[in-house]
């Protein structure tokens, strides 16, 4: 009854069906029918409708904090019902299940997975199948095989690791010593954050210059308390990117800010 | 420790509590400290206020895909602190744990549950029963118990299965080869769905007309990649009724659709 | 890998993170990943963005419905990345991690708990800590560490139980037969909430008059039912004290009650 070799027994989940239906309840039913013991965990479902690429990073940020032998399922799927694959992979020791839709881009990033398989056995899915809601008739019967420890092979054939689709979004640009980055998600504080890492920066973080929109930000600091309240900060986020936050406030609402907006880093001579 | 013969070892929850309180959480303290193993599954804390159709919708889209001797407990109770009775019954191997308001009508339907009693023996309710808070001091420990495996019978003495108060509201309506049905709940990506089900129809799918408010369409498709995006269709959603949508859109902003406003489906011939 | 001896095996999560980030899956994770057997119940995560006060009282309301031997981890952390401590603590036998920062305060009134010490130790924190996210990479291990049995001070040395910051905040004043008590919480229901307990009223229930801004209440009621819907009452709620409610309606839109503002009441002869 509990996890099977190599299988931690999680599954989590990530959609953008939200917490008012009870879609995300009818996933967690079919887990647990083919799964009891599973250990089912929300990442998030307030991905915005539809919104692939909020989804993608949500993902991003999240999977590594679990064990190795997670099963991550995501499902913001625009193209339920079109020929879209339906897929699974392995990929540093975790399983995601998915649409093929650019959904793992940002766990990607530059690396392939192991393993990719389509799902089309019947084990991956519900003996009927709705043309709507592949969340609970294809990925979570499949998330539920995985954690319990059947193999990807079992799920259906083999696909081309290189096949996947990715998100075109450039997310980090580099020229003439100018670091380009958008913000790629905007959170529950008003945090923007971009995927600029560390070694992006054409300067020691102390002395770049951070400018989105009217924002201008001296020196990248370590934690919130390295400002006063209500002072905008420029830092590396928890999942790794630099972010731009206002201590105790909301940078999206001070400076107007949105998702897409580009984050730009330079080097102390180009601040003058 | 695990679950009992007959029993999934699954309880489900579905409020109308809100996920900004601890109630959903104190209602979980209540069920471990009874049953440990529980897995608890929220359905949704969303249901708006005392709604109790918007909760009877929600419990009927999402009974059906746990497993057979799960509990489902199920709490909006503008009644509570009155003489409105708090009841558990047993319908096709499922269990169910609510005020007898009406909550439990689209589960049902036509039909009558297998056994009911009402909850009032003190294996039923915790040793303090608050006057406001049923949900944490009744239905939780009922459920837990049940879920753990007690008979239904211990729970309180029998009551009439034809007895439970059902809803009022005529849910699809027929006459003169029009069909009618109500908006009965608007989803979280605005698609407006009704209980008018595949039989209902008095043409084949493709023939009919779907009309609500200013909307007017022409057949009833399969899936939403059968539309352009932006256009709006109609559909057999997820749960097995038709719904309003609009591609990649809200059809309840679209076409500025409410609950409660009449879906009508005719033949080919009433378009002209 | 079930829980050990005086453990429940239950972590509550409460937090300011929201729920359309990955920030409490993140958290999730990390204590599965030590204590895969954990059950792990979410109190709310919607306390308004590094409110303590709302945060301690959404704590306090909560955690005696769990079984003893529950480890409880709050984060509501302003202050993360400066000097303010980060402890755990033990009292009537459930288990609080959390910043020191007060959010214990209603938890605790004016009890002191049995043991408290320092999150220093290598077990109670991930390899790498961030300087942004003490919810996952401290709070989150000491309290699966503590749930699977470790003892209090295997996480760090031992501190005064004295010495936990308490919030300021004067919660009820009696003063001439009048008892004065600032709405502390305002629920999902709009249900305004104070610490008044029935034992700090200056007359019988039924006799007292409550004041709240413009409203003005003359006895409290044993239920929602005791009023008609859309009457104003005065009641004592679920967790112990006064509130004042609408039945079927928000008290806090009807009378425009926001928190912070004194509720007032008096014996009989007051309210001629």
């Amino acid at each position: 009854m509990g996890a099977a070799a190599n299988r931690s027994g999680i599954v989590t989940l990530l959609s953008d069906f939200g917490l008012r239906d009870s879609y995300v309840g009818q996933m967690k039913g079919v887990i647990l029918g083919l799964f009891p013991a599973a250990q089912i965990v929300d990442l998030t479902h307030e991905v915005a409708p539809q919104d692939v690429a909020e989804g993608a990073f949500q993902l991003a940020t999240a999977w590594r904090s679990f064990p190795a032998g997670t099963v991550h399922v995501a499902v913001v799927d625009p193209g339920v019902g079109t020929a879209r694959r339906a897929i699974a992979f392995l990929h540093e020791g975790h399983y995601f299940v998915l649409p093929d839709n650019g959904l793992a881009s940002f766990v990607l990033e530059a690396r392939v997975p192991e393993r990719a398989v389509l799902l089309e056995r019947r084990a991956a899915r519900l003996a009927h199948v709705s043309s709507t809601f592949h969340g609970r008739d294809v990925f979570s019967p499949a998330g539920a095989q995985l954690a319990r420890g059947i193999a990807l092979e079992d799920l259906g054939s083999t696909i081309d690791p290189m096949s996947l689709i990715r998100l075109s979004v450039p997310i980090v640009a580099s020229e003439n010593g100018v670091v380009r980055g958008p913000i790629v998600s905007i959170d529950h504080f008003g945090s923007c954050r971009t995927f600029i890492r560390p070694d992006d920066l054409p300067a020691p973080a102390d002395r770049v210059v951070v400018r989105c929109g009217r924002a201008v930000i001296r020196g990248i600091v370590r934690t919130y308390a390295d400002v006063s309240e209500g002072h905008t900060l420029a830092l590396f986020g928890s999942y790794g990117g630099l972010e731009i936050a206002v201590r105790a406030g909301s940078a999206a609402k001070a400076w107007e800010l949105e998702r897409g907006m580009t984050v730009e880093v330079t080097g102390p001579d180009e601040s003058k």
